[in-house]
């Protein structure tokens, strides 16, 4: 896991949000959860990702990866071996997910 | 808890990702996140909210509201009621966080 929550990045960036829940078991999931996080911070524009999954019911998840630019998003949204996860995602490891590619414009920390 | 995943809403439109580490114990967190949930609901241009927070270590959590436009989010930051809650967040809940302002310009499904 990378660091937590993610630092500040110069602005304007992307943010991929990706929501979702889970399908029953593992099936190969985990694994490939975490051979998408280390390909992705491999990727051009790579800023950095964020990650919680909740334990109950459906486990609601959220990650967020953050991109330099749309077209680093788009770049990795293509990736080879990032379509074929894409694919197990929608056939096996989720029930339900939704995917919005946003542009950030400020962000602030705290708590100092 | 509203639906999960949010729903498609009308790009472009504003994300709020608030990505937090919780400090240990409850004092009082359940109560107003629950309350802020239902104030931020009843606020003008609230679209809708998706949150996660994973049950280990420092519990990181993500928050992502969603709003129609740039002033609801400002609006929502400078409510009163949110502001005694934003300090109390600083104050006790939370042993880091960061929020970032986004605008969404893609929003897509599946796995259908």
């Amino acid at each position: 896991m990378s660091e937590f929550p993610a630092p500040r990045f110069e602005t304007p960036y992307y943010a991929v949000i990706f929501s979702s829940l889970r399908t029953p078991g593992d099936d190969g999931y985990g694994a490939t959860a975490q051979r998408m996080e280390e390909l992705a911070a491999s990727m051009p524009g790579y800023l950095g990702v964020e990650s919680a999954r909740s334990a109950d019911g459906d486990q609601p998840g959220i990650t967020v990866s953050y991109w330099a630019t749309a077209e680093a998003v788009a770049h990795w949204r293509r990736q080879a071996e990032h379509l074929v996860a894409q694919r197990h995602g929608r056939q096996r490891w989720y029930s339900a997910y939704r995917v919005r590619v946003a542009k950030v414009e400020r962000d602030y920390d705290g708590p100092n």
